[in-house]
């Protein structure tokens, strides 16, 4: 894309930051949309290297939709049952593979693996179904020898930086539920959490929910002796103090009433998920910043725009703001057309918040940052098939 | 809530329809993510009626999650053949029912029932399935007699008003694509289709991609003229030419490399689909705008917030511009808090755009017609209760 | 067939009631494999119907694969829960209806109502998939507009006639367990048992299992009293003291050692059941008889001889034993061959037992018995296609 | 048990053989009931060893109910499209295995191996979903620590020795067709296949059906030389003429009345399977001899009866006419009840026909042959556990 296309716009809004309102959310590693999105991207990066394994190069597929039908448990202290375990389907389109290796396999497989790196407990619990089948012939067209693969919809994706500081909070807090820290100093805090930040002008709010483990806890007294612990270490760590399970019921004698399970995930009770309805690819939900629907988990980063663009104007944002002088903030987006090489969106929209006026200079320099990294979207779409994404 | 909880904020941004460039996109009535979507919607709405009928009272379900695993076909000008069946997957939690109906049979039905309204073909190849189960006794709990069910999770609304130009555009063609004139006037237009509009400063470009069906199609050279046709036929209702199916290959001799059905489905062929993926409450995909990733289809309105606070938000920016003076845009964000009331949310912020400075007086009227819409929520949770929501 | 093809040999070994030992079982009607062959037959009742409705004449289908699932359950005096419901699932082929109906809906509707005619409890908790694929074209060709189709494989029909004392009291006791008047005397009597009968020469020995209905029973003393009842009350009708329950374990304090249920249904808590493996055609699991693997259920019998000949043999014997003299017992074989008419097996062999010895006059009417019912094996095929078959 | 209790009977009827008619048949390796009894087969015995390795001892589960859901494929001459691949389910109970593994993976692995070493093509293809589920606290009860453990069922074994010239020569042919030296002779031979043999007096026919192979078949014209070619060299070996697909249409011009397959399995399209539908544990099915209806795959044979008294009762006949001088053969009734040592049937039962006068001390042998095997019955239990059983 020349330099001319890409449009650069100065935002009078005030960053984020500044507004007196701010909301933002993040699904742990646990959470059901998340692990769906985990599982289904680990297909692909499985996929991918199994058709370069036995062909010499990528071919078409798109595993970005998946489903985790949640279980049943009975929780008690001192140890429940696990009942009716999750299940997971993981759907979509794949070239066929001449019966060198078995794609729904070779997509299981990686989606146990998977779990097994994801969750302390009950990952040999899950139920892991495929159903993946051959493409239509134009789209998989779209794959041949070619170097430089075409876009293969048109999608749109979008990407701002820097995080604010809410979110940025946010982001630690899940960091922190997630640390081996955490993980041994609290055995009873399960894999399956949600952070939700609210800031109304100088005050921000962190509320969190998080599966605690039966196993690990004798009583309800127990229950809420954790409770205020974990939200004692937090509050040290964060410097604000969250709420923990909010619905949770005081007066309740037995179970009921708590967040209480036997395997730390809510999947193991009714809790159901779905590709691309947890975080976006910065880790985080934020419903007034630019964001994208487009579930990246589970695509081919070569030519499916829906993930690439995304990943792709996350990273021009951080760059724009990085690499310019007296760029505050910067949203972007991009638009691919089917067919178009990756590398020419059909649009391309920077949108910057300066702390000085914009000059012309700097336009430019806005313009260079985003065509150098347009031109390395090939090799950026490389190293997304290998390592995959990280959406939690 | 007191008005004084309302949060208003001047946007110092115009309205978007000002800025340089602006995306949208709409999925048509028969895209996969978009049949999903309506299905668990009508579930929704046949079980909120089952359990009234049967206990007097709508009682604990959330079936917002669904998978619509595409099939396979074999596309022939003159008609080919739809191989394997598309199956839909409908996924959720419910109350049980006591024996007195199924919860499962009358999903299925209402699904069922909605395709057969929704699609000139294909209904009944459909393959549903169902996989309600019963959902944690703290969740149900919050379904008693209450007159006003609290808040079941923490969650976010958005919404904004008015469409921008583009905005409109995009969902007359919408509107278009799916006519009973365009349906008489082009037998061969399938009821998927996907509508993109991008504009670049004054420049608004529309693509189109929708499904041809066989039956109706003898030739290669047929095809092509009957693309022409619509794009004609549209180019003088919308005033705008839009480009349709870009991908398609004039080269290819046979039917491979065009978009070809036996159904007028994508989903016939491979093309899956999920609830929440597609159309906000609004009709629309708008990145740069506020939005939100929660599902709406599905929903118990009465206590889920993630349903009701984004059909709120909606309204409530609506009814700000059109009964208080000089509003030219309003967004509107609220969150709800587990547990708390739904008249009462954690945080309610409107941030406008005006045309005249922003007065107190003004300000006022903003949070006063905020806060009434805020007290009717339990009548607006009935309403959707009874009537769904319609996402295309 | 000529009657000179058909085979008439003297069987020198006595009838079966007077040999020193003899075995037989039926599956009552609420057995898991009992309900899977009901609902698949109810399933190719109704697909024939829909065929000539639409269509003026029937059409390949063969529906006779079906699994069905247990699901979970808490049973307690009183009254439990049934956790997770259990899962039938209706599998074959079908010829596609051009959509004039879907082959799916109307088979699991057909399923739907016999539960329901069937069971007085959870019939509309039982989860109903279809997996009915188009066939392959060649066996579809057998179905043409053919008044006589030709046999779609090499199969087997066997049948046997009479009854033997024992196998009449296994099938009134199975009668009476599933009486209205037992129902009305025993509500606490579940619709899922099965009868075992044995005979060591002239001592008959009867083994019931019946699942009890847990919100009829409200401690383990009552449960003991109501089987001790239930013997004594099959005792009066049948004459013959049946053992209950042999596997309850008196010690046992609470549930568990117990065959109690929450809907009277083994197939509640993880008894699984399929297609083919409960009762032959005549009610009966009969080890030293002449015995058919044939799956009757769920087939097509206008070509599909595997459920044909089974009832024809059946019947055959019947005939025999009942239109000529002397005759004391007949067991009969078919063997059809692909692509052979109906009326003209590859084999047809009919063994009888005699009270006098078997002349040639006596042989000769064999045969024309044998050969009368071959004629008329459409007018057979066409009512049980109407009317289905029964198994229990 | 004592041998007194052994009750042996002398049958006057004439050997099998020496009988006018006579039929049998057997499914082939390849075939659908065959798959799936051999993937259920082999799921039991890797959980049994699962369960050793992870606890020392067996637990409870049965595995015992599967099903094949057939594909669908599209044959073409010179090698076609395996459009959906056929989907096995294997279905049934089994203990929670505390996290130490998992078993739905256990069991979907064995079945993958056992695919991969049972045929030649598409064993990757083959989707495999688990449906194992805990089993009711009474019948996992049986399992202790208990050297002996007891029926766990009131279930019926029957066996019979020797086999018949008939069975003799449908058992060599399935051997021919599953071995080495045909698949290298006849690459175009599917694997999977049937054979069914009838005598008439002494007129023995053989129909075979074979799946042929597109990719190894170029033409109709190749079809049917190659099926020619077959039949003569299994005519050398078998001094037997068998038909071969004998619903060939020689007229037809393309693949359509062919018995021509992508994969050579007919599983891929739409021919179902179940287990239990296949053959007995003798590798035949035999309408006209003692036969059990129990599916023998996929049980725990330490308890599941059904399983363990069919090979054992096949083994007593076998051993009473080798080791037993006069008797010319032996068919075997074994009966538990639920509850009794696996040592002590409720009943047992012996029918010889000798070349000789039945006289006491033949009587005591058989009745001491009978006794021994009995004693020995655990011993053979640990052997089916680790070794699984052959039905094809």
């Amino acid at each position: 894309m020349t330099n001319d296309g890409i449009i650069v716009e100065l935002a009078p809004l005030p960053p984020l930051s500044r507004r007196r309102f701010e909301i933002c959310e993040h699904k742990g590693l646990g959470h059901p949309d998340t692990l769906t999105d985990g599982a289904c991207e680990a297909a692909a990066v499985a996929l991918a290297g199994a058709y370069r394994k036995a062909f010499g190069r990528s071919m078409h597929f798109n595993v970005d939709k998946g489903l985790l039908i949640g279980g049943r448990s009975s929780p008690r202290f001192g140890g429940g049952e696990l009942l009716l375990p999750p299940k997971l389907v993981i759907c979509g389109r794949a070239a066929a593979s001449d019966g060198r290796f078995g794609v729904e396999t070779v997509a299981a497989e990686a989606a146990r693996t998977f779990l097994r790196q994801t969750l302390r407990r009950a990952a040999e619990a899950f139920r892991i179904e495929c159903e993946i089948r051959a493409g239509s012939a134009s789209l998989q067209g779209l794959y041949g020898t070619d170097a430089a693969p075409n876009a293969n919809d048109t999608s749109i994706g979008v990407g701002f930086w820097p995080y604010s500081p809410l979110e940025q909070v946010v982001l630690k807090t899940a960091a922190l539920l997630g640390s081996h820290t955490l993980r041994a100093r609290f055995p009873a805090a399960g894999d399956d959490f949600k952070v939700m930040g609210l800031r109304r002008d100088g005050a921000i709010a962190l509320t969190v929910a998080i599966a605690l483990v039966d196993c690990e806890v004798h009583s309800a007294a127990q229950y809420f002796e954790i409770k205020q612990a974990l939200a004692d270490w937090l509050t040290v760590q964060l410097g604000i103090r969250p709420e923990i399970n909010t619905l949770d019921d005081a007066a309740a004698a037995g179970e009921a009433g708590l967040y209480l399970t036997v395997t730390g995930l809510s999947a193991e009770m009714g809790d159901d998920g779905q590709v691309g309805r947890g975080n976006r690819i910065n880790g985080l939900i934020t419903p007034a910043r630019v964001m994208s629907l487009e579930a990246a988990a589970g695509k081919n980063p070569a030519g499916h725009v829906g993930k690439l663009y995304n990943v792709l104007a996350h990273r021009i944002a951080r760059a724009v703001c990085e690499e310019v002088p007296d760029i505050a903030e910067a949203s972007v987006q991009l638009v691919s057309q089917i067919g178009r090489p990756l590398s020419e969106p059909w649009a391309a929209y920077v949108q910057v918040v300066t702390s000085a006026p914009l000059s012309l200079v700097r336009r430019e320099e806005v313009r260079a940052v985003t065509a150098s990294r347009l031109a390395r979207v090939y090799e950026l779409a490389l190293r997304i098939e290998t390592e995959g994404i990280r959406l939690a």
